[in-house]
């Protein structure tokens, strides 16, 4: 075992740090206060510098213009940009585009890539991913209703998405729709690419989340497909991939956020820090004197430490075993990290007071923003199921061999 | 003991409880889209309505205009109203008011009643208490900034405060300033009344909360006292008396909030209960037929009951006990019920998946709004250790006497 | 609504505390060393001065030598005798003979009131209940396994059952048997009286709980039946009714538990002021100048407030409804009791330090021997899903009809 | 980084999981029915067995006589011995002569190395450590009262503690007494080495800890010092050094014990997989098909597996660091372990039922006698103020550079 990070890494993230926290952090007003149309171009001009620096999407390889080196070092970089919510965008590797830009790298065709991989790996075009539907729930891959009917050379879709994000201003739609209705349960739906302007596609509305609709990049749409015709070469990997394909891109992802989540923690402790050294109680006490303050700190960091150990090991073991035995670890990071995300970000709300409720700081933000932390990517319930499913099963087959 | 309620009220409260649902509820998303201006006429002829009705004020004797009868019909009274963010509003109770009448009402002189508790009463006007300040804890009086001094038959004040509530919009501000700074600690304030078009006091901002900076009633404002004079007869009792009234103020005070959260709590046990016992999750079952639905609809039920049973006990002994005696309780339930607040609207909202954090539905707004019942009138902390010291001083006592 | 005790009653409940505190506690030593043989006679003793008092078995009418009230007063009470493991024995009301002496008295035919109920009502005789099996789940009653055959005149009972509460010293078996296997699932099984020097019925151990098998009162049986011959007569209640008569001695019982635990809550509460007050951690401070002491103290007495009104208003209800209305009630103070029972039980022992894992304190007894609490009369996850289960069908008969 | 673990390393883990669940687990039995004299010559032919494949004492250098490699090879192994509490006694590194032989290897002179460490390395005699005091509170050793006094070439040493674990049959005592009043606080304190059998030392009685006042090595005695004389030259390290030798003694154990907690998660979770797996609760369905099950044994699992890492690092940390840089890990991980080790054998329990509490299983074993691992070597409350304290300390010096 070597818990070292390797110097030339260690001095690369604490770079990263500093960019973030000198170049990013200060702009965060602007986020707060939805003025996303003054935010984006300032943002769009950190890229380049983050481009200049060589730090370009640490998801994907050279070849596409990214720094890729492991998933340890992706989980490493993804943590230090988590700490502002502006962070993953500017360096490239922001969801929904990370992931989208994996599957095409892993599964995209030779004109798939030419055409919508390499400017969304460079950043000139951005993507979204439409498989949640407002009406199914998403747990139940056998209850999907959007439909795509082969009609000559082309699919013709039909069907209703939510939480689509990121849709608004996305040149790429991917969208999951059950082709084969009548094959076995995870064999029924397939991914499908079609240009944001095709007719029969169109944004419905930015679903209103925690009070804000948001606007481009910080928004989720409910998008609609009616007849909506598209070449029946626009299939993503294999008719009837959909689900595994949707399973396989959840690796990386998984790692990437349940960094950035920690990431998310680790600032919200050092405001936390912050405030309360210098927030006067008595005239002999800071608020940091109080023994409820200090084991709340203690508590935060240790649920932290220990969730970023954990989720370091699984990227680790993503980087030399194959993603199928990593499974079971990847739904308990999930749950695990996105506990300690909220009780974290909630203690440290609660030691800033009022303030902390205000949007002077950032944590009424990550408060209610990464509250979706225990829903999305699938239910932390559900992720429970299916790690104690795989332990049940473990067990019962040592039982019999032993 | 008798645990029943009588059927006359019983049956009032039924009559409010459809009122909320089929008057208040279906307005719900004007609030939630932020079209407050839209929403605050149809909310004021409503209040016509609650008038007509014989609803008016709960709070208030019926020589202002008001229904009140005793703590314990106000208790339940808010319950209802809780569930939803329009009800107190529309009977007249809203906070800050209710509790700036009842100080006008037991504390101003006559000039005062007439001039400013008669028309805030009957709801021609509104107010706003300036208290809390951004730069000391509020927790300790003794760090009381703002200041009044005595320049002729004037008061002089000049200070910043902030989570003004409803300020915006406000005819009447009552003000905690210290006037007599050398006295004892929790002698040095006094409250003092102006009108909101004085010269000297102005709304520096209204503070961003959980996303939003809010609108009219529905705000919290920063607030500024620059050399604002104000004529010396405007102090609301006596000199010095400020901390006392303050205290007073919060008894009836913390009845209607812990009622009103339980409401709330009420409202997303309901919600939950209708929403996963439609929401279809296998061809066989629904979500509410999930364990673990049911074992947080049953964990939620619970909590919001006993807390309930225990809030209402608290205003039956305000009803007949002295405000003194009953202070340990008074901070007992704060903090009780704040939590089960939380912990009720976190788990309900959970039950909706992603419908839960989006304002399709009212859960997100709870869960955001609020996160503060742990922290304003004095953080759930605070109440703790007081609670806790007159557990201690109790238990010495009756080791000396046993 | 009225909260208040008639203070005939509180200067009762007053005395009772002061024997408790004063003649019981001081023995708590002999059972926490096992010295239940020099023990016991003590207790019988101390019986003799309970009756004389007029305070035995409250859960009893006069009519059978008890002090039966009403259920709020035998809430009340069981709370006094729970801060100690004597008190319910002293009093006359110790499980199971309170609730088996309940059964004879409601169920119980002339010949079998005689005979058992009238020796057993005033403690001349002991009981227990044999219900529980160690191979089939308690929570489903489908699989119960011991079998009840009607040859001739006579039962022929074979089975085994456990945890048969004080079986090592009981005169009076009730056993649960099948007796109709191919009736519906709530209908199979009857109650069957028998004396325990009855051949065919032995003990056949007593189990080791929580490092002791215990013995004479304070112990738990596993006993069997083998071709086991009763009198066809013994038969308690009608044929078929076992599961019936079972669900009905669970209200008064659960309500007497309940409040027990909430006794020891409040025992355990009062010797954690106690002891933090007098143990001094630097020159000038005590243990409970603690914050965080401070902060357990508030929180264990705020739970159990609140759960002690609602266990009183469940006791009031089942004076006032009939006890099926108050069937959800009776599930949710279960669950909701236990879990304060454990937490403030935990939190007092932690307070104690090293002191609280010893038996020179009572904290470490009800530690270990009240765990138990979250698992009998049904686990507390099988109350949870009776109580939601109940709320699902109130709502969906509330939205058909609203 | 590397997270594997050498493939040798592995293999003798494994073969020690063998030997312990084939030679240990059975005889836990004799442990849990306190027969204790039974049982001890049974471990003591397993010592033997143990040194004959090398797994003597993995706390101990090989000159003597032990299997050390490093502190993660101690903690992985100390996992796999602390699955059963047979385990480490059986492999020669018991707390507490694991920590005394490390002070007497590290600390003592030659002659107390040859007279004592040795016989104690092997396993031919036991130790204790005397430390904790009844009547001062351990976490502040300005107030410890035991006092050794230099009467010409003699300590006499005068005083009583308590939780002395293991004196009764212990050849070797360890005493901590103030020897210098005057000093700084940390600098008052020396450690003095004194045979069981020199007058004026006496076991006072074995203290009953959980129900059991235990015997032999497993028991915890209190001791008391009354003019005992011991030779001047048998004072450990210097003097004055108490505090810190036996600050540094704690490094190494706090692995070995937050190893040993996990080990007994580890054990609780597999038995709860396997008695879930084979408890039939309906005719098609077993207990471990419950939703709320499979919840608890996910949430079980990932919290060992998080803290399981993080004690890992902690340990690789101080076979590459200075024990001064890891000591605020090493409290974060004393408290974080202690915390899952409590709600994993808690929810283990749970699962198992009436079963649960009986000894026919070992988790109730657990659940009372590892109570008291949130309060020895420092209560938790203790390390998360220290924890709290470094992290405020490092940032203000960040703030301060930054």
């Amino acid at each position: 075992m070597d818990f070292s990070v390797d110097s030339s890494i260690s001095s690369r993230l604490s770079d990263m740090h500093t960019f973030v926290h000198e170049q990013l952090i200060p702009l965060e007003p602007l986020l707060l206060s939805q003025q996303i149309d003054t935010l984006m171009p300032q943002l769009d001009d950190l890229r380049d510098a983050v481009r200049a620096q060589g730090w370009w999407a640490p998801n994907l390889p050279a070849s596409l213009g990214g720094s890729w080196r492991d998933m340890v070092h992706l989980g490493l970089t993804s943590e230090v940009l988590g700490q502002t919510p502006l962070g993953h965008y500017v360096f490239g590797c922001q969801a929904p585009d990370a992931g989208n830009a994996e599957l095409l790298h892993l599964h995209g065709n030779t004109k798939q890539q030419t055409e919508w991989l390499k400017p969304l790996a460079i950043g000139d075009i951005r993507s979204c991913f439409a498989m949640t539907e407002p009406d199914t729930a998403g747990s139940n891959p056998t209850l999907l209703a959007c439909r795509a009917k082969l009609d000559g050379d082309h699919w013709v879709i039909n069907g209703r998405k939510w939480f689509t994000t990121a849709a608004d201003g996305a040149q790429l739609v991917i969208v999951m729709a059950v082709t084969d209705p009548d094959a076995a349960p995870h064999q029924r739906a397939s991914m499908i690419l079609l240009p944001a302007d095709q007719s029969g596609y169109r944004i419905v509305r930015n679903i209103p989340v925690m009070g804000h609709a948001g606007a481009g990049y910080y928004s989720h749409s409910e998008v609609e497909f009616t007849d909506c015709r598209v070449p029946a070469e626009n299939l993503l990997g294999g008719r009837g991939q959909g689900f595994a394909l949707a399973q396989a891109r959840l690796g990386p992802g998984r790692i990437q956020h349940c960094m950035r989540w920690l990431g998310i923690a680790r600032r919200a402790i050092d405001e936390a820090c912050r405030y309360t050294s210098k927030r006067q109680i008595r005239s002999d006490q800071m608020l940091s004197d109080q023994q409820t303050i200090r084991t709340w700190l203690a508590e935060s960091e240790a649920s932290l430490q220990a969730a970023k150990t954990l989720v370091l090991k699984t990227a680790w073991r993503l980087d030399h075993e194959p993603t199928k035995a990593v499974r079971p670890d990847i739904s308990m990071i999930k749950f695990l990290t996105a506990d300690v995300l909220q009780k974290v970000v909630d203690r440290c709300l609660q030691m800033h007071g009022a303030l902390g409720v205000t949007d002077d700081r950032i944590l009424a933000f990550f408060y209610r923003e990464e509250r979706a932390a225990r829903i999305y990517d699938g239910p932390d319930e559900v992720h429970k199921q299916s790690l104690a499913k795989h332990m049940l099963a473990a067990h019962a087959s040592s039982e019999h061999s032993g």
